[in-house]
């Protein structure tokens, strides 16, 4: 019954089943899968239901379930295994395609190296298009995702492209060399993939030529493939800034589940123990004036708040590569302005709201003044920490956001609190 | 000097380096470019800083810069503009531009519709692919990112879709019908654009035909334009969060940016002022011990980080499709033990911690209790808040986590100030 459920489907559907099941119907249902369709699977799971998986089978058996894959997905595969099984794995193999795995596999995962697959289809610029044109009736089916074939010199150097489009449209007679396009970059295999996704998303690219220091073609990288990596990066984006790895698997068991977020826990507990001793220094002077206590986390807030913004729109500006250190320093002279324009704007507020609940002229003036000092900080720590961070490498999108609220909360207590004991006490 | 320079980066990079200036530079860049370019240019530009292009431009100039667009470009440019001037640059297009324009503009934005592109290439099932190469070479240039051309019979209806890759390699005598793949299905023209981004990810399609209800095809959607969709919506995700909003202009002037950034500035403010309030009610209370302002923010600060956890990748997961109604209740169970877990390890620590730094067990007591209140609380809403808000057609990614934050505060509070007048005073 579930198995003709599951004819109907393709990889990517089962693949997206699986990854919407708890534990044990997951089990089940990819037992009932061939070991054909397994493989085919595999490689649209995530890291982390891939890994339960692969961590179950025998060398063999994971062998037998990746042939039939490409070899980028292979790489993808293997990268995952323990070095013995990957080894086994490997030795499994029939002499070119594992040589294919180690061009891959000799770059790291996140470069275009590592995202390349070796299925390039060659041509020579002194030949006509019919010639190419018989080559590829020959040939019979083209890789995936192939818009172009690659113009190749007789030492393997990379030329140009040739589109499939060319080749249809093109005269006969014409050469390869007058057919093709030499405007098209080739994309060195130690290229950032972030970079390769940039040069991808820029020029409308479907697919792109990898090659070596001397220009030699080792591979292509396809759009689908560079999709995947847009999607990574976004989900790394959104997810680390709470402290989840972007391959988490939504229905993990509890115990890990547990266990992986109690870190991130443990951190901020670090950051609001530190808030706590600020407040610790001014305990007597909220014994005098308990509203204080009332008052202070709107100070803490609206600074949060607003630093979030501004660290948000750095973070991202710098990713997209739009802010650098040309233009750093206007953007910080903005940030400043716009949390000086809503410190004063909020300033007002609060200290209206504060002056009128605890009718109390001089609380509403310290409120005012403690906001517009947090909010002036939040400014300047919403651009100047993600700076400092990229400069130090540390993920702005994983600690930009605690050390932030770190920031605001510890200036915005001190800057109220202390206030308070000068104005008030 | 600047022109020599700009003669060297393509329309993309300049859009980019506008895109990383503020506006008086930038205003100069533009000034710099002529109409065909700027045109190239405008497609690539964000909303916002498009629009303070284009509301400079008299109509003609509008219709002499994107004169040379491609029909699902010039619908994205044409639809920012006022209702006045639109009207105005489609009156001066041509009868045949104008009918594919409507077509496209019939369709809301965000559909299959509003994202195609009306550059489709045609085929009759009954021709031999000789003939299909005749008329390619007769056509001249396709359209870019044409992989397949589709195949529809004599009343314009969907048959299936034949790949350039078997234009080339299938014999020239096979017919159209047999060389065709029929397992790749249409997509009908109101189908969301996140649908649509979904479906090209999963089959890692380059382009798909769309159809309407009739299965007359309309259009093609082709994945450069994808790949947008995927980037805005996790520009979406990430900076709606933050109350920002994804066309955003990084460099816009310092009033517009403080005059939004204060609306979301001011929601924040009401739902701290609610939390403040229940601060108030026990003010008696923090009078007597002082030292319960001293740790209320641990309480309200950890739940608000292990609720974040779980709104984040809830919110995730229903935008990915693997949470809904079938797994709902079962994703509550989990989260809500992972809290339950979290909230033992965390009340212990700084129940511990709270005992020691004041020498009081029941304070420390009280820690405890308020901290597995919280954290239990946090999982619950982490879960529901974003249910509850889809349902309601609230977005999660921007109300979420702002909810979710008042919610663990007001409950942070309420459980520990209350315990504590129960059980210290
Ligand atoms: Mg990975
Ligand atoms: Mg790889
Ligand atoms: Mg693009
Ligand atoms: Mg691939
Ligand atoms: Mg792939
Ligand atoms: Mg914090
Ligand atoms: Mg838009
Ligand atoms: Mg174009
Ligand atoms: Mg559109
Ligand atoms: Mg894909
Ligand atoms: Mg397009
Ligand atoms: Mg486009
Ligand atoms: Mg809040």
């Amino acid at each position: 019954h579930a198995r003709q459920l599951l004819a109907g489907l393709d990889s990517s559907e089962v693949a997206h089943l699986l990854e919407s099941m708890p534990g044990k119907p997951r089990k089940v249902l990819w037992e009932l899968l061939s070991e054909d369709f397994q493989g085919d699977v595999l490689q649209y799971l995530g890291d982390e239901v891939r890994q339960s998986f692969l961590s179950r089978m025998q060398p063999d058996e994971v062998a037998a379930v990746i042939e039939g894959l490409e070899t980028d997905d292979i790489a993808d595969i293997l990268q995952e295994l323990p070095d013995q099984v990957f080894q086994q794995v490997l030795l499994s193999m029939d002499e070119q395609n594992r040589q294919r795995l180690q061009t891959v596999l000799s770059f790291p995962e996140d470069t275009a190296g590592g995202l390349m697959n070796t299925d390039t289809i060659t041509v020579r610029p002194d030949v006509t298009l019919e010639v190419v044109l018989r080559y590829l009736r020959l040939r019979g089916e083209l890789p995936e995702a192939t818009d172009s074939l690659f113009v190749v010199d007789s030492s393997d150097r990379f030329v140009g492209v040739l589109p499939l489009a060319n080749v249809l449209t093109r005269h006969q007679d014409d050469l390869v060399r007058s057919a093709m396009r030499d405007d098209i970059e080739a994309i060195p295999a130690d290229t950032d993939a972030q970079e390769v996704a940039t040069l991808f998303e820029r020029r409308d690219l479907i697919s792109a030529a990898v090659i070596d220091d001397e220009d030699r073609l080792l591979g292509r990288i396809t759009i689908d493939d560079v999709v995947d990596v847009i999607r990574d990066e976004a989900e790394h984006s959104l997810l680390s800034s709470a402290g989840l790895d972007e391959d988490e698997d939504t229905f993990a068991p509890v115990g890990s589940s547990a266990r992986r977020r109690a870190l991130w826990l443990g951190v901020n507990l670090l950051t609001a123990l530190m808030a706590s001793a600020v407040i610790k220094i001014f305990e007597p002077t909220i014994q005098a004036v308990a509203g204080l206590a009332v008052l202070m986390p709107i100070i803490a807030s609206m600074g949060g708040i607003a630093g979030s913004q501004t660290l948000t729109l750095v973070v991202r500006g710098m990713a997209l590569g739009r802010i650098g250190d040309s233009n750093a320093r206007w953007m910080l002279g903005k940030e400043m302005a716009v949390g000086a324009l809503n410190g004063l704007l909020w300033a007002l507020v609060v200290g209206g709201v504060a002056a009128f609940w605890y009718d109390d002229y001089a609380l509403g003036g310290v409120m005012a003044m403690a906001m517009l000092i947090n909010l002036s900080i939040a400014a300047a720590a919403g651009v100047l920490l993600p700076i400092a961070m990229e400069k130090a490498n540390i993920d702005p999108a994983l600690a930009g956001s605690m050390a932030l609220t770190t920031v605001t909360d510890v200036v915005g207590f001190f800057s109220f609190l202390g206030l308070a004991t000068l104005l008030l006490i």
